[in-house]
């Protein structure tokens, strides 16, 4: 894409509001915009962030054998009267619809992917399903805050699992740490799966996958003797800072599982005949992972003093090329000839690029933007690099600099896409 | 996909409450779940076809230099002050948060994309501007009907344009028309573009795109003099019967466009310097079309009485592989074997297969199934088509049956795909 073309333009001064590097940097790179306190705009390209991380959490849950839905956002009243939870979701956005209708907005989905499921489960033999969806989630925060880490509405993947017997749901549960841990590591995010309180539905403990950072607001525990990893809600408050007996740590919380028992599929009636003909009991789990907290937590943690420094799996282009400008005609149409054609070289063998080929913008300003922005690869075109028929290549996650002939630069930039 | 794994199942029946073809047999099929009245889930089916229309719809938009974004569904109320819409949009869901706020369910979004480009665009130098969204929307309808033509939640894809000239507008709102055709092309259906009324903002007129069918609810009226298509709210009422001035058909309205002129900037104070460095009014255009609806209203057209017939566009698989089952051990063997040979085939070479691999369903029940679900070739592998070492080829639109050597079939369905 060219820059040029670009609608968004960054901005020089951090918004007054941003109370965290997340929503500090991606504002100022106009990669999101506030409408009001934890609700954003995603703008060009902050959603094409958003999209690659949604697509990664795609093929991992695909992989994992889980269906993709889409669910309603509208959920009527009457579905929460099975589960008594209508006024204990402190959360829940609720409305009043045309005739008289009540209807809460989606922040978490049991009551309707239960009756949906029970409607095409007749029997074990149809077991086990799991169905995921990715979806945009409410909720009536108090206080939004951190940007895209604790917003009023932001994406949701939540995954729902049906089982006919424990060790089934038990071989489920596991396959979906991997595959949420699968998920971190190809976001460029470092997680352990971290023993939590099971909540109120099992005294089995639930999962959260935390990412240490010194940026979090969390905290995680893990054991010196064991190394079991903990939240802070299943350690006894006087060891709350024993730094003897734990190694304590701030994280950012980025996913987490439940064992959901029979909570669900009792209230809602569903039982389906076992292999022996008796009526078993259906075991669920729910398991959920936010892209857009993905994506504010990628930014915790990749950035530095002149910005955004994006993982090449999840960044919204791969390469920043920059056309420098000169003042001499001839040179002028120089750079501008072989930045055209790196620019098409590059999108023929599939890369993705953004062109800074904005005329009259100074070369200190296409620096800081390219910085701010932090895509992974730079590649320069000046007057400078083309006495010697090359192209600058800087790295975001690096210091050094190399000239790389224009003849060899698309394999070489093909060769480090494959890396 | 292997259709054992699909949790979902056909059902004989149609729900009852079922009031248009398109609700019964996405329903009837397992493409949509209704969880309330004009409020759906889209099971993996449906999102298959979904997911396809708004991806012809995202190509257009992009290939129109449109750039995509995503703002949120909670629109916070003091944006409609500057607007006086708050008591004027009718259809509005409205609800309260936390600490007073209030906020509104997107329905339509000039009040949210207005600001937000206002804050990008200096100059005239930085138009044109062409924004998109694919966004649920939100509809208070006292009475929704007809499937997904008239929901209560809905797909929609929503563009804003910005203009510092009508000139420039008019030549967008031309380039539009021709994207809006492509698109209802690419998903198979016939589109004309009808003059209508331009509403509250313009005394021009506005745009639908309608689709002439014995379905649809509405009724377009073509001049018989002039070939001037019309919306009925343009015609004098005493004309509205009149077939000597008029063809007219039963038609669905698949899209429409409007032009704005200056009430959004207006109210939001947008106005930027010219050419000549005198403030110039900003001139906006809006753009709707409904991948829900557009779903719906190909259901609505390409359907016969043993279910639906979809394009190769957006059909959820391009081809339903069905495997008969055999009593003879060994033969069940083959066939299995030349059915996983030719899943894997067709897969290596990017085609999309639903393989009907149930043990123990009838011929009947899969014949019966794959009209149903109406994917474009039907592909059958059985006893009688091995003793040739064939599979059995028929397209959904025709009554035609051939039988295809097995070393051919890859390769003539890639042909077929590419027709």
């Amino acid at each position: 894409m060219k820059q040029s073309h670009l609608f968004t333009k960054t901005r020089k001064d951090a918004p007054a509001d941003a109370d965290s590097p997340n929503a500090r940097l991606l504002t100022q790179a106009g990669f999101i915009s506030q409408l009001a306190a934890g609700i954003y705009t995603y703008l060009p390209l902050g959603l094409r962030v958003l999209d690659k991380i949604k697509n990664i959490v795609r093929e991992e849950m695909d992989a994992l054998g889980a269906q993709e839905v889409l669910m309603p956002a509208l959920h009527p009243k009457h579905l929460y009267d099975s589960t008594d939870r209508w006024d204990k979701i402190d959360v829940m956005f609720k409305l009043d619809g045309a005739g008289g209708k009540k209807y809460s907005l989606s922040s978490t989905a049991e009551e309707v992917v239960t009756p949906l499921v029970k409607e095409f489960v007749n029997s074990y033999k149809d077991l086990p399903v799991a169905v995921y969806q990715i979806q945009d989630k409410f909720r009536n925060e108090p206080r939004a805050k951190s940007g895209l880490l604790r917003g009023r509405e932001f994406s949701m993947k939540d995954l729902y699992s049906f089982h006919a017997d424990e060790a089934d749901f038990l071989d489920f549960y596991e396959k979906a740490k991997v595959a949420y841990l699968n998920v971190y590591t190809r976001c460029g995010l470092d997680a352990v799966v971290t023993a939590a309180s099971g909540g109120v539905f099992t005294e089995k403990h639930s999962h959260e996958f935390q990412v240490a950072t010194d940026a979090g607001e969390d905290h995680i525990y893990i054991d010196r003797a064991s190394g079991e990893v903990m939240n802070r809600e299943i350690i006894p408050e006087e060891d709350w800072k024993n730094e003897e007996k734990y190694e304590i740590k701030k994280s950012i919380e980025v996913g987490n599982i439940f064992p959901l028992e029979c909570r669900f599929s009792e209230a809602f009636k569903m039982k389906v005949p076992g292999a022996d003909g008796k009526m078993v009991d259906i075991i669920m789990g729910c398991y959920g992972i936010g892209p857009s907290r993905v994506m504010g937590s990628i930014v915790e943690v990749h950035n530095d003093e002149r910005g955004m420094i994006w993982p090449k799996s999840v960044a919204p282009f791969a390469v920043h090329l920059l056309s420098l400008s000169s003042k001499d005609e001839e040179v002028q149409n120089r750079i501008d000839n072989a930045s055209e054609d790196l620019y098409q070289g590059l999108k023929d063998v599939g890369v993705e690029v953004l062109w800074d080929d904005r005329p009259g913008v100074s070369p200190g300003a296409k620096f800081g933007d390219a910085d701010l922005i932090g895509l992974p690869l730079r590649l320069v075109i000046s007057q400078k690099t083309l006495v010697d028929d090359s192209v600058e290549w800087k790295e975001r996650t690096s210091t050094d600099m190399n000239l790389v002939k224009l003849s060899d630069i698309v394999a070489s930039v093909d060769a480090w896409m494959e890396e």
